[in-house]
């Protein structure tokens, strides 16, 4: 399909745009939902230096942070925002960031988006793994883009498409690059990401990925309802055992909640697609968020139901892994490997969801796919952490 | 009171301004004594991309750094310089420094300044704390400041106010915002800190701040004194132990001298007001640091006399903590806690004495406060630290 | 001898020039061999702020990197490149670098260049030595130079010299300014490097330096050979052991062939000066890296002759020491010291061989110097290592 390329930003040919303004004018396309793509170098404290790209397209707009690794802030539809709160404001640039602050969780300092890639010579939590102090989810997210490209389809409906590269190269260790892909179509209320992780070295690597998606107000609130199809479900650790049972709904702000995560091993559908439904109390604002179990077989939920400023908000976070140390999840087989010149490609896929139809919808999905399985819930952590 | 305001940087809106320089022309102000403010972006090693706002009023002149946490570089008042010689001579920009440096010593890459705020979510020397790795004098030096503001007041004797907002925020640890105002009026030789930390979060947390305000020559020479109102006062380590008797008095710079630290418990007045003043040998020179004891209760005197390139400098050091590590600091409830959405006040003020009247004016105000009570010479730490 | 001068870099003045381009005519030199430096402000990635200064001297290319100590990236005589081929491609910015990751080895996300100094506080492989943990080759590589200077000789052959200054200073830890001086004589395929470690400090410092030289192809292939006189040969481990019989001869690129690093004692003539050849199989290309054995008493092998994407290179590392932690080099006589307001020289060249004759003049030098001394090729490493 003919299509306009516009790069914004390529290390290799020192090529780097900043404070644009493009529309479909732009690209000589007159189109019933009109957008515009805007870059902003940021500035002031921490963000000194960081750049953000906003794509509005009809009635939603999407934040790209391509200086950590393409991060999406955030997505407002019809002015509803999908995203979440957290105490760090600032687009925080990784030239202030320090990982192994904090005894390997530096990596909060800068958290705050909605779509958050944790990877990927490794994720989860900080800790030795044999000879190596690995620091929280990994060094991606801390990674500038060295290459940045918006695509615009030349037929209607004129998809649109933001590429990336982000590398993680370490003279021995990896030469990993990957591919981020995040694209929309006009008249649809969703983004569809496309990644692939390719291993250009000669030697195979373990690897790892987390997608840590998450949401607050007012997707998230008190009464509303997590709708996962799955075959069990069990507590992160010993303090989650006492909401196994409410795992899949929502409480109100709770103080000293700080976060239940539970473990699920997701159904999915013959090609292993599956989906994870948020939806509020009302039932009329959601969001499905739809990925493939081959490539991404577990799935973890954050659930970090603390007071809004200590942070409101639900992950919901496909991966190749838990969110445990690596070193306890090679017996769990959740450290998979590539081998050289391998690629893995990754398909997450949003869908905002703005009525109750649509809502219904998403979670009559989830229903289907459950269909005649029932449901483990599994008293025991998959792993028995120090305490 | 009606002031001019002018921003000059706001990373929540995006604004940052550069390499400009205000007048009281530019506020459309008459004075007899003009000031003006210049800001420069810096340049080459490790202070590129450092800022430096230099405040001239008068015959005063004082450097800030909102780069390095609106540090004060240093003042020079009718061609007399307070501040010191480090090592480090350039500004050096947070990006380049690593505070896990060294054992966690990587904060000393950048110390160079007059007025250092030490804080907030700790301060003091490196070591574990429980689980934590906390590095030298916490994390605030090396942070950009987020808002920067001038204030002058539209009425004589049109006071000047420079004003940071810094924070220190990370995900579920530590939500702080602080506030930091300081404030010259025309006529004066006198600067005043007016500090506020502001726990945003919703939870209680455990704080330090230290002011380490570092003065050399000319202020600083051999037959020079101390005049500290105090109840007690008592070495730091071992090692200040010989030196005990002689902690208010300035010898001459000596090789192998490294540094003598102790720990006042000072005296103020009913109000909690108090000063520490250094003066040269000839007493026509001196610096009196005045500050309250009911927000930082103690002081700490750190008397650096070794060679000029090395340090020659002695630190009058305000706070809410001496400079052990935080986790000795608790049983001498000196680790404060506040609580959510509280803040806290700090008042820090320094004038620049330029003659004997001056010195001994302020010396007799420390004569004043100490008045009957007798200093006690404590001969032991308050802290055994491993040798 | 007169000269031209043009400042680059200067931190103390706060001047910076970025983006520009000289030529001999910018001098008002006219010359057989004409001359450009080309300035570029680098972006995207991990490269967003590094700096490039490119030298074009008739058909000699050298690119050196300001924000990385003034490395030397590549150089390219007559389409020939001398250097070689990382799986870090961009020149990454120290602010994007964390020595302290993976144990001490940060370092390797940067490393790229064919000329890079280790030190200079320590050199060597990380660890801890004595209460400190040392990173992977000390600070120098990832500091930016403060000042930087092209000066051109008045009168032909009109010799151009790249000059920097490059501070490891650090409060009460370092006072060492390093000036690194590049020159090359048009018409000869010829870099001459003179570097000076000056201890600003008032106190004895120890110190430690290794010019980690690195070549890939076309000099670097199989059949190639290394020629260097030496009175002894030791393996660095226990893995260089089986390698210690063709410590001196090239292999093709093996997977899982990692590292073989060897420890030379090399042969000087009377002034101490010597040489070190690696040529191709040809015998046709090739590279004579000359040094000082009073300056740089020891010289380290080190033959990655892995995958081309892993790493197919040859260092050859004149140093004041080998490449161990420092804590094992003290026993070993290695861990020089340098007393106050001292400097120390060192002086590197590379000659760049461009036909058979040219290595076989080079290798006949190196001959010479062997003379009657006979190799000794000692089985045991000089440190045994924890296994």
């Amino acid at each position: 399909m003919s299509t306009f390329e516009h790069i914004i930003t390529d290390s290799e040919n020192n090529h780097h745009e900043v404070d644009f303004h493009l529309t479909n004018d732009s690209f000589g396309i007159t189109c019933t939902a009109p957008f515009s793509l805007t870059h902003q170098l940021l500035s002031g404290g921490k963000q000194q230096g960081s750049e953000l790209l906003t794509l509005t397209q009809g009635d939603m707009t999407i934040r790209f942070v391509p200086t950590r690794a393409m991060a999406i802030l955030d997505v407002v539809v019809a002015g509803t925002r999908f995203g979440w709160d957290s105490s760090v404001k600032e687009v925080v640039n990784p030239a202030f960031i320090n990982q192994e602050a904090f005894g390997g969780l530096g990596w909060l300092e800068g958290f705050n988006e909605m779509v958050v890639r944790c990877g990927y010579q490794w994720a989860g939590h900080p800790g030795v793994d044999g000879e190596e102090m690995l620091t929280l989810h990994g060094r991606i997210q801390n990674t500038p883009a060295s290459f940045v490209k918006l695509t615009v389809d030349q037929s209607p409906p004129h998809n649109i498409t933001l590429s990336a590269r982000v590398d993680e190269k370490c003279f021995k260790r990896s030469d990993f690059e990957v591919w981020m892909h995040v694209s929309v179509t006009p008249g649809e209320n969703k983004l569809v990401i496309r990644d692939e992780l390719i291993n250009r070295g000669d030697y195979e690597r373990e690897y790892q990925v987390i997608y840590h998606n998450n949401f607050g107000t007012p997707v998230l609130d008190a009464g509303g309802q997590l709708h996962v199809p799955a075959k069990s479900v069990s507590p992160f650790n010993e303090y989650a055992k006492q909401g196994l049972a409410s795992w899949d709904s929502i409480d109100p702000p709770r103080k000293g909640f700080d976060e239940m995560v539970f473990n699920v091993f997701p159904i999915s559908d013959v090609q292993g697609n599956t989906t994870a439904v948020l939806h509020n109390a009302q039932a009329n604002k959601g969001v499905a968020v739809g990925y493939n179990t081959s490539q991404l077989p577990v799935l973890t939920i954050w659930k970090n139901l603390d007071t809004p400023k200590q942070g409101y908000v639900v992950g919901i976070e496909p991966g190749t892994s838990f969110a445990y140390n690596r070193r306890y999840q090679r017996a769990l087989g959740l450290v998979p490997t590539i081998g050289a010149n391998e690629s893995r490609e990754f398909d997450v896929s949003f869908t905002f969801l703005m009525n109750e139809q649509q809502v219904a919808s998403q979670v009559a999905d989830v229903i289907c796919l459950q269909h005649t399985t029932l449901l483990s819930l599994d008293d025991e952590p998959l792993v028995t952490l120090p305490s």
